[in-house]
């Protein structure tokens, strides 16, 4: 089977043009099959803001009422996507920018109101890996925004993260998946104030103990819980690490690699 | 050859959301190969005024400052083009939306400073296509936002009208083209103030002659330019009229036929 890279890229990377910039440049030089996906960085936030649309957050999930939805697919799927877009092909990397609704891509199913009404929130139903294979034989290379669509009209906001993780466990049936979930940190953190405390590797078990030990940062568990739940669906490796070091993530010299073993 | 509609939806249809509706309907009906290309509505200027960022409009173009660079890209390929194509998945026509930066399908030049300076506002360079006609191929529906990329990272405003002319053009040498421009008005008036003077039909020679005595109305003589310009780059046939008739001009019972003859 082919090698393929999905690799998310998400928190304060999207907001820092010359961090972004230069993670492009990495990413635009991976040879083999790639597929991008990015997160909204504080972009949707500032400009809720401006709108005076007030967002509320739960833990780190937005909360998507009507008005918000309209702001996060502008910034998501328009600003962020084709801004990305546009700089990969200035760097020979033929990008092609997506949501979820796009081809049929991905469906998903409005979250129904529990303790929480997380709004216009939607979890993946089914995934079309046929239209994403089709686009990587072109060797186009697929740029998602985390949006999905409930097929009846309406767009939702998905997590990216999960997103990742569905198309890498999906696409494991077609290719030898390496999934790279980068961002500002150097990887998973033994303590939480210390940067350099990198977990180099760490299994499921592990995990596990730790998450007990109440040593993983709360931001981090939904992150880990989908990456252990990639490596389950068939996805060779999962590695967590910083986006400016994305070639050495990909060798295996930076980051958390995570293992199901 | 095949025959190929390509449609462009523009005007005050864009804002209302019962008449996209019933025009998208009928577009999703249209069993051949299909490409529609939208404009932004009022969307774009409503945006920027809630954000305090003045417009200013020449000959009906938009000056595109870098903010206002930001605004259209988060409506054009944001908010308007994701909304369009889950509205047609719902209805059963797979959409698959795009801007001209993604697979780097249209380039563009940006326009350079003459008396007035445009800013982020690009004349079409190069079209590809190939990558156009592979999504074709695959049954998919193109959904074009009105933006272009210089190549060089940056993306720019391009006319709506005229990406429609100069895909209709580039695709004649493969299809059998129809380029409809659809909007609020029957057609072409040949009095403005009366909605049902429409001129039925109408060659080069009688418009230049129109045009010459002022029968023409300002905002209509660029979108008839593009549309003899398609035909005199072999496009079969120009209609120009209301969207809510999409198929009445497909039949040639509505609106306003242009031909070289």
């Amino acid at each position: 089977m082919d090698k393929l890279f999905i690799i998310k890229i998400g928190g304060q990377i999207i907001d820092d043009e010359a961090k972004l910039a230069s993670f492009l440049q990495s990413f635009a030089g991976i040879k083999e099959p790639k597929i991008l996906i990015h997160g909204g960085g504080k972009l949707a936030s500032a400009l809720a803001e401006k709108l005076g649309v007030k967002q509320v957050m739960v833990e780190g999930r937005r909360i998507t009422d009507a008005e918000t939805l309209k702001i996060v697919t502008m910034v998501y799927a328009g600003l962020i996507n084709k801004n990305i877009v546009a700089a990969l092909q200035a760097k020979g990397c033929n990008a092609i920018g997506l949501c979820g609704a796009d081809g049929n891509m991905i469906t998903a199913r409005k979250r129904k109101k529990g303790e929480i009404d997380y709004g216009f929130v939607g979890d993946v139903e089914k995934l079309h890996t046929k239209f994403i294979r089709g686009l990587l034989k072109k060797d186009l290379v697929p740029v998602l925004a985390p949006l999905t669509h409930d097929g009846k009209g309406h767009l939702l906001n998905t997590n990216a993260d999960t997103i990742a993780q569905e198309i890498a466990g999906a696409m494991s049936a077609h290719y030898q998946v390496t999934l790279i979930y980068s961002f500002e940190k150097n990887g998973v953190l033994m303590h939480i104030d210390d940067a350099s405390s990198v977990i180099k590797a760490m299994n499921k078990k592990e995990y596990e103990k730790l998450k007990k030990e109440g040593k993983i940062s709360a931001g981090m568990i939904p992150k880990l819980d989908n990456a252990f739940l990639a490596l389950k669906s068939g996805v060779k490796k999962v590695v967590i690490g910083k986006a400016e070091e994305l070639k050495k993530l990909i060798a295996g010299r930076s980051g958390t690699t995570l293992s199901n073993g």
